[in-house]
């Protein structure tokens, strides 16, 4: 199978090894890596927060990042699709922003091979902000005086760019992290950081399986180059009861962007770090509760009838992944003197 | 005219005097003013500034109050009408949040007596957050357990109503204050925090009588009992060129509230604070800019052709007056776990 294949070979390459039960749990770095050419700095970091809260980069001025991937929340929107521009629904559920510079891809199909690509997507997306073009996106911060000293902070010029902007967002993006949760503190050797229903939980999750794909720092696979998915298909045991009840198979993934028919269902592997703040769940966000959710990846992923008392565990387990969100300012958003949302 | 009246015992019981020529300039107070059932306290705001940017307060779980009042920004949405769910469009403009605490009543008709009043206006606003009811909203808070602890910190117990909902709002509002804008220090005695044009603006804001209505610290007329509304007709003087061109004799304003003829065209006076971030103007927003704003003010209202150094004079005045805005945290919004929004 090629994903395998493809997994086996990163993890040759980059010699990190896939946690098996009860070994290489690993916490969560403090901070991001960030591309060569998109170093992260506060100045940059800080313009991105604004463009990132800032709706005027959607063509109806209602929707900003912010608002399907809400940072004072679990980083998105707890729905099964998104709500962009003139109410319009999306077909994928939001995956969470924090974290997210800890993914080697982006999207659930993982056409982004960058932070920095995937927010080129959302803002000329119809049915998410509905810009035209990125000219049209570029043109309307260029109304907005108060920008320029900005970017003339985070890239010596005032000069508004796409790549600018990107490059600012994903900076920022890079410092949503969340360490220290009760299973980081735990590692690290605080004995007292989870209950005994959550190391029994911690155990088992090993035990069966679940950090063939859930390992690494992040909980969504190891660590890879970046560009470079990290896979799998979803799901892998054929189960009509549960396919149809939960419409597991309608989404042919990554199919979508290969065109392949080898990676027909594969889905990228998510980041189950603050998993307990983002219901619903999967990528079509059709499973509402963490304990169901479980439930179906042991069976359609791992082949393995939970009872109760194993679930109830791994779900415990899984709300001790819910880190400290760091304090954020909120930012402030420059004015436009003059001008009337939509822009003319 | 009853206004006009009510206007003047306001001013004698009161003891306030409206500002005239070169007289009685007031700085922004740096705290605002709380009822005796509602004082501010730190938890509170806290509690009103998680509830202020939550959108599950909407039915569609799309549209927080800060939607439309965007403290990142000015206040409101720098939009003619906001949009509330479904991309439904309201009818008159966003008033700003800043510096509301100084109004004595709230909405552009002054239909709420008090902030705590006012908060209880958008949740069930068909157009706006559109909840069936405010029993729909507090269970909807009740969904989330997070919210115990909060309420718990500000009330002395955790119990989710109504009434405690709008207070928390209405103290974290009071908040929400800009002081020190360069009038404020120019008032306080740094005459350099003022351009020469922008003191010409000052005295020729005076000498032509706008701040008969806009007087006062919060430049929205004289301090008046919370409840007592100071309102104004407009345009007093009529007009037909610039009421066709900007349909404002369109509304009724107060006289919707009040179903008195003698209440037509009245509007609670508003705030001139940071007037420089709201455009577009006016109770319908249909004057773009500050510059043209204050050329039909002056028309219609003190019936005064201002030429264009007197218009460029008194918008330079008010750039001056756009005060300094608080830091403010972001708050954590609690999770609900399981849940999926719109919840059912």
């Amino acid at each position: 199978m090629k994903t395998l294949r493809s997994i086996i070979s990163a993890l040759l390459l980059t010699g990190t090894t896939v946690a098996m039960a009860g070994g290489n749990w690993q916490t969560l770095p403090e901070t991001a890596p960030a591309p060569a050419n998109n170093p992260t700095t506060s100045a940059k970091a800080h313009l991105g927060k604004m463009l990132y809260h800032d709706p005027r980069l959607s063509a109806s001025g209602t929707v900003a990042c912010a608002s399907c991937h809400n940072v004072m929340a679990g980083g998105e929107d707890n729905r099964a699709g998104s709500v962009g521009i003139r109410g319009q629904v999306g077909g994928r559920s939001a995956p969470t922003v924090w974290n997210a510079a800890f993914n080697s891809v982006q999207f659930w199909d993982g056409r982004a091979d960058s932070l920095e690509a995937q927010a080129k997507g959302p803002v000329t997306n119809p049915i998410e902000m509905g810009m035209k073009s990125w000219d049209d996106a570029i043109a309307a911060l260029k109304q907005i005086p108060g920008y320029k000293p900005a970017f003339s902070a985070a890239f010596n010029s005032d000069e508004i760019t796409q790549e600018r902007v990107v490059q600012a967002i994903a900076a920022y993006e890079r410092t949503l992290i969340t360490p220290n949760s009760p299973y980081d503190r735990y590692v690290k050797g605080d004995s007292s950081a989870l209950t005994d229903q959550q190391v029994r939980g911690m155990n088992t999750f090993a035990e069966i399986g679940c950090n063939h794909c859930h390992g690494g720092p992040a909980f969504n696979g190891p660590a890879l180059p970046q560009g470079q998915g990290f896979f799998m298909k979803f799901p892998i045991n054929p189960n009509p009861e549960l396919e149809s009840k939960y419409e597991l198979s309608a989404d042919s993934g990554r199919a979508q962007v290969t065109k392949s028919a080898d990676d027909a269902h594969l889905f990228k592997v998510p980041t189950l770090r603050n998993i307990a703040l983002t219901a619903p769940y999967f990528h079509n966000g059709n499973v509402k509760t963490l304990d169901e959710a479980v439930r179906v990846m042991a069976k359609v992923q791992l082949d393995k009838n939970l009872d109760d008392k194993q679930v109830g565990d791994i779900t415990a387990f899984l709300n001790a992944l819910t880190g400290e969100f760091p304090r954020q300012d909120m930012p402030r958003l420059p004015a436009t003197p003059g001008k009337t949302f939509p822009f003319e």
